[in-house]
């Protein structure tokens, strides 16, 4: 399995398609490159177009005699400077990325000006209005716990199981910035991005507080916020040691 | 006059060029757009190909009836993404950017970290090797002060005076990034990222601190250690209060 960190901006997302460069398909193409392997990378989950990955979770079959410490300083040569991989490491065969992961950690990044931040906005959202930090944090941990995401997900998602559990929902201002964390046990479309447009609006005092149990009650995806976009989003971690709903 | 922030991986620096599109032109550009005038933007100085601006000033001269607190607002509407006027403000008709320009601060940032990072390598140098901050914050110390800064100064620069003065050369680290914080009334062509350079040769044990008295009085760019890419170089401020070499 490797770890893989990644600038989303200029890619359709993780997973393979004919239609655009994928970041899957830029670490195959290095990795055959490479050994002449023509091995799939298995993503711990996808990532939408546009959005980063501090820690990208994949696994593959090998038959390469390069020891696997020695594997992101090799494939790393043949990739570009947006995509990388950090680690490299052994793993029994019973292991699959997706299906072996216990928890995945988001990060959503808004920043509070008057102005386009040029320094930021590939990497955060833009938002002129003030917020009411304690507002959204309060809003998050309604959000917390097991419940069905329904409403969370975008229309028309084929999803048959919209239950997830959220470990933790967290809500953390730096000066004019403010960082919305959500660790859960997965995520349906685009639910991390409704969850910060939601806590977001909540804050701005556009929402109130109520509609998260409202929305998880009734299901209704229009009492929440709006979806934020792809660039202010960016997978973490992905863990594979259980976690307990605290 | 107006702050200026911009991410200069896209340009071919500041100031106007026949070769390619300059962060100067994009502003005179948005400018006329916007009230059909033809002013000129006189920075407080250049900045090089791919060197960012968190807080550059330029002024120039308009009979525009737009209020100068609405100026971002309006400009902004015809600036791209990577270049945003930040606040604009009336100044005396004798004020200059760069000639009433007292004082300079750049911000030059290095990651340390055995792979390249894809989310921070448009903004940051990497290095893979340890540094010894203390070293480096010592050697900082020598830069201070009024010098003749000619080994600072890349080759075959055309520049008779080459005395600055630096009122501070600081050096921090958080985690695994490391800062290079000067303010000087003046730099000369790449000057700052010499300054990196070699106090990050220093740091790394490749340099003897001494180098920098010995450069200094020598005048010899060859004592001193390479100059840094411009990614990670970024225009922190201008000020036009006085200062003094405290």
């Amino acid at each position: 399995m490797v770890t893989v960190e990644y600038d989303g901006t200029d890619y359709c997302g993780w997973q393979r398609q004919l239609n655009g460069i994928t970041v899957q398909e830029r670490l195959e193409t290095a990795w055959e490159k490479l050994t002449g392997e023509t091995s799939v990378f298995h993503g711990s989950g996808r990532t939408d177009a546009g959005v980063h990955a501090a820690g990208q979770v994949a696994h593959f079959d090998t038959d390469t005699a390069i020891p696997s410490d020695k594997i992101p300083y090799a494939i790393n040569t043949c990739l570009p400077s947006d995509v990388k991989v950090l680690s490299a490491g052994d793993v029994p065969n019973d292991f699959h990325a997706r299906f072996s992961a216990k928890s995945k950690t988001y990060r959503y990044c808004v920043y509070i000006a008057p102005h386009l931040s040029p320094l930021r906005c590939r990497y955060m959202h833009h938002s002129y209005l003030e917020v009411d930090v304690d507002a959204m944090s309060d809003a998050a941990k309604l959000i917390e716990g097991t419940h069905d995401f329904a409403c969370f997900m975008a229309a028309g998602s084929p999803v048959a199981d919209t239950v997830r559990t959220i470990y933790r929902a967290a809500v953390t201002r730096k000066g004019d910035e403010v960082y919305f964390d959500i660790t859960g046990n997965g995520f349906l479309y685009n639910m991390v991005r409704i969850i910060a447009g939601t806590l977001l609006q909540i804050g701005q005092g556009k929402l109130p507080p109520s509609c998260i149990r409202s929305a998880l009650c009734s299901g209704d995806r229009t009492e929440l916020g709006s979806t934020l976009p792809a660039c202010g989003l960016t997978l973490m971690s992905v863990s594979y040691l259980s976690l307990t709903n605290t």
